[in-house]
């Protein structure tokens, strides 16, 4: 049997992309469901659970240097052109997941100083805008998990919709702000926020134009609009 | 000449890499002087020298996807477990620069809706955070250059520094936000724009703890304290 090495090693490196793809996908998802546990925590003002979150994303961290030491491992197995293009998304997207941890711990530690002052009336428009980077989180995994451009293009134009209402929730925060001066400290914990979470958004937008990259090259994609719009607010 | 394709091999391989550090000191600086620029936009009101800073991230960000097909390219070709490390600090380095461009860029941004408004008596506090940044960016553009983990942990060290002044900016403008309400929407945008400077300060210092591990491999650093307080401010 002379060429079962050759065999197994080329079934082994196939092994070793799928298990690449489940370890993004999962990582994917912890990532999502930090955000979710992060705007609940905002809701019921829970310190506890907040500080679980943020001791969480040590995890996600952890995986995000695994699966690039695991990408890099694979790199150097199988140099064919298209290998390059997955081996770069593979890692942007890691990278992009990972910064999306770091968004939704960051949402968590902003809602402890918020307890500090009375409940807000207002962090409605927060949670909505949450759920719908959470959406956006969760259909871009989708589709990166089906190696699906179109869905990935769609992901990417919903972005738009995040930043709407993100540019509304500043506004309607400013105002607050402006009507009662002690609402100003913790609205600006809530504009953070909000930011965390319109960046969200951006995150996935990145892995949405990665997914496009990997399987489509260098085919462009049509420029997106600009994303956050507060900064002409004045 | 049996032996001389293997010497052009090696010594282009050594090229390769030469090359490669010097466009990633080469992208770095760019982004140290977005930086700079920027700061110098916010004192002078100067929409349209934001608009260049503004356009010109394009090329920190073209200059980052080169690099990055660059070392992916240089990687196929070098096995070893030294150039794994370099291969993926070298990517990590450079997707740190790409964000400090975009921070910077940002600042650039914002400042245009700042001169929708009466100039502020307070943009120096930013100015002084934004000369720190500057300082540390270039200085751990020096240690990657030098490939020196001691030079790498000093820069790590100062980011203390940054985050002190950040903070200490961060509750001066709240105050001032609580004494006039008119201050409340440009203050707004200052602090959205010292956070983007603070971020500077977080991904130099990434840049040097993968410098670290890039000549230490896996021995660890000291753990870092906590990079922003401002999320404890009630």
């Amino acid at each position: 049997m002379p060429n079962q090495p050759t065999e197994h090693i080329v079934k082994s490196y196939d092994d070793e992309r799928a298990r690449l793809t489940s370890e993004i996908l999962r990582m994917g998802e912890m990532a999502a469901a930090q955000l979710e546990a992060a705007l609940d925590v905002v809701e019921r003002r829970d310190d506890k659970a907040a500080a679980r979150i943020i001791a969480n994303d040590e995890a996600i961290d952890t995986l995000e240097q695994e699966i690039s030491q695991d990408v890099m491992k694979l790199a150097l197995r199988g140099p064919l052109a298209r290998d390059l293009r997955d081996i770069l998304a593979a890692l942007r997207i890691a990278a992009d997941i990972e910064r999306i941890g770091d968004y939704a711990a960051n949402v968590a530690k902003r809602s402890t100083a918020l307890n500090l002052a009375p409940p807000l009336p207002y962090t409605r428009g927060l949670t909505q805008l949450g759920q719908l980077a959470v959406r956006q989180v969760r259909e871009v995994l989708v589709a990166f998990r089906d190696s699906d451009p179109d869905a990935a293009r769609r992901v990417r134009a919903q972005d738009a919709e995040i930043d709407t209402v993100y540019t509304g929730l500043f506004r309607e925060l400013l105002t607050y702000m402006m009507e009662d001066p002690r609402a100003i400290t913790p609205s600006t914990h809530l504009l953070f926020m909000a930011k965390n979470i319109e960046r969200i958004g951006d995150h996935a937008t990145n892995i949405a134009e990665n997914i496009w990259f990997q399987v489509r090259g260098d085919e462009p994609l049509l420029p997106r609009d600009k994303r956050d719009f507060t900064n002409t607010v004045s």
